[in-house]
């Protein structure tokens, strides 16, 4: 596998607020002209698009039109969640490489008419749902509370480790004025905080928000005469996990990454041990911990350790995180993971530059289906 | 652009019939299956499977599942409807091209929780149609109805040209046992035929039905051993035509298929003397006429004549529907359409079989978005 003949060239976002009273689409164009910017291309130069998980009000079509686009050669929307946010960007870069389109936008769009902390109507009578419904077992955060929980019975994991995440996060995005939750937390405030679902506390989750981001996709070729230096995703594998819906695995500690991981290690030639920034999805601490531990970083159970050892930080292994993530930054559905490692591959991350990085971990999604992407600042 | 270095190599579906009363889940299980014994590959050989416009009921990872698959690398549910059918496929041969995967399913299914024609709540609330809905326009027949209605304003066609188109795909199905439709129509029958809304007759309208079919993609080399020949995806184009909703375009007649035309022939250095089999997405009769004329066999207003002149049928200039199309054979979304490129190009299409075909165009919905692929029987 080689997509290093596509590079990440400009990237964009609006702020990130709890309830900003602006449509999706409104918020996505913003995105995706700041992105354009960032690079120095227009929406004329623009010929793909694509995006996961946007209803009709954001649609590739409506975005491409509202920034000003009559015709475009590929545009693409992918039904599914965080889980296929690097299964997007490896799509947008093949279509670079085959030609089907020579600039690409990606971008995601989340506004308060989504929120998945939140219990509907529709969720409860859809697919699965209508099975687990009646027994209120309904919304991510139910979900993830049940698999953390039966990774403690079987690993020893305890809530202090699911705190070394979440506090090892939000000592990050002190230094991010991006992030919507920027004062450091002690394992004292961690465990004094609101109970969401057992083991979660408030801590444990995302932080949802409104916002957008966007990031733009050329060849490498053209990358060079662009502004900033080009960031090449280098290798990308995705996995469906255990088969069918996790609640029904042999193993519910297990996610995507199980199968996921080896295959990206194997088709990059890399080990977590070359990795200087890991942005790793965390819809919940707990899925840090799951994902943490089938990378490799470490091995099952010891992710608290390797978090409180500072392993996890800066003059550690591997800076995970650097931004707060979705659980401090805000929860834009992993999408401004990427914008974070193509922040820190350039060395233009400020105040939280990961001194020297050259390659990049980003992770997606969890449960049943997700993948990865590794990104390098040079091609190799 | 190259996409020859993957091949179609397997073709499966299930029969086509009005009321199956099963799941479009087992339908999809039973197309991917005949998929894979058309070929001599079994489930363990596909670590990649997509598909369009399919719920929850019937998702990638669902069919994978019900296949007895645990794990698979590339799973890619794009949100869209017949518009993206070429764009799934090409997206599916960049996967095999870029190592994503090696072997892609590609699936559509439709059952009978689903027809277009049916104004549903759901219908009348969401998006455009909130607006559109007060009026009593709502669904595929009307919107193409009326783009119908101004061409013949504009170009002077007519109800006749409507069924020229009608009467050609109705006669080819005749020869096609699998076709829903099979009894040849002359132009009395088909003026005859009750008025679903104005200029359609009941015969302008794609025929709705529950079925399934698959088609299993995977690299040149892998397809050089298989039990067919392969037949090679050899360049694709989109576009999301005029802008917007079509019903704002400058000029209601044009469809994608004006500015995707143009870029496919551009990509591919064909153009339309040198295809042998045309598969021409048909929701409608009037689809055909306008993508028809776009892809450049004929001028604006030509297309009755083009086909009473039988130009369009065996010993013309090229055939067009050799199966019937969504018209005669079935709604399969135009996946029924590679299906039968595929077939037509492995020279197994018995009765009609369209002598030595080399190279087949497959288009693409209608409306503000959609495209098309070329096949050839040979690597370029």
């Amino acid at each position: 596998m080689d997509l290093s003949g596509c590079a990440v060239v400009g990237i964009g976002r609006t702020a990130y607020t709890r309830r900003s009273g602006r449509t999706g689409l409104a918020l996505a164009a913003e995105a995706v002209r700041a992105a354009l910017d960032d690079c120095g291309l227009t929406a004329a130069d623009v010929d793909g698009i694509t995006c996961f998980s946007t209803g009709d009000s954001a649609s590739p079509l409506r975005v491409a039109h509202a920034i000003g686009i009559d015709d475009i050669g590929w545009a693409v929307g992918i039904h599914a969640g965080g889980n296929a946010v690097a299964t997007v960007i490896a799509n947008a870069a093949a279509a670079v490489i085959t030609g089907q389109a020579e600039t690409v936008v990606v971008y995601r769009v989340l506004d308060a008419s989504v929120r998945y902390g939140k219990v509907t109507a529709e969720v409860s009578v859809g697919g699965v749902e209508q099975f687990a419904g009646p027994h209120g077992y309904l919304v991510p955060p139910q979900w993830f509370a049940m698999w953390a929980r039966r990774h403690q019975h079987v690993y020893g994991s305890t809530c202090e480790d699911l705190g070394a995440i979440a506090i090892n996060g939000r000592n990050h995005a002190a230094n991010n004025p991006h992030a919507i939750a920027r004062d450091p937390i002690s394992l004292d405030d961690y465990l004094a905080g609101r109970m969401v679902v057992e083991p979660f506390r408030v801590f444990d989750c995302a932080y949802e928000v409104d916002g957008a981001v966007a990031l733009v996709l050329t060849t490498a070729e053209r990358a060079a005469d662009l502004r900033h230096p080009a960031v090449h995703p280098i290798g990308a594998a995705d996995s469906t996990g255990a088969g069918g819906m996790p609640d029904l695995w042999d193993d519910q500690t297990a996610m995507y990454s199980r199968d996921a991981a080896p295959r990206l290690w194997a088709r990059t030639g890399l080990s977590p041990a070359d990795i200087d920034v890991a942005c790793m999805y965390d819809c919940f601490t707990y899925t840090i911990m799951a994902t943490f531990e089938d990378y490799g970083f470490c091995g099952k159970g010891e992710v608290g350790d390797y978090f409180r050892e500072g392993r996890a930080t800066y003059g550690g292994d591997v800076v995970v995180n650097p931004h707060g993530g979705l659980l401090s930054e805000g929860y834009l559905h992993g999408l401004n993971h990427h914008y974070e490692a193509v922040l820190q591959l350039r060395g233009q991350a400020g105040a939280r530059q990961v001194p020297d990085a050259e390659l990049a971990l980003v992770t997606a999604g969890a449960g049943p289906y997700g993948g990865a992407i590794v990104y390098s600042s040079r091609r190799p």
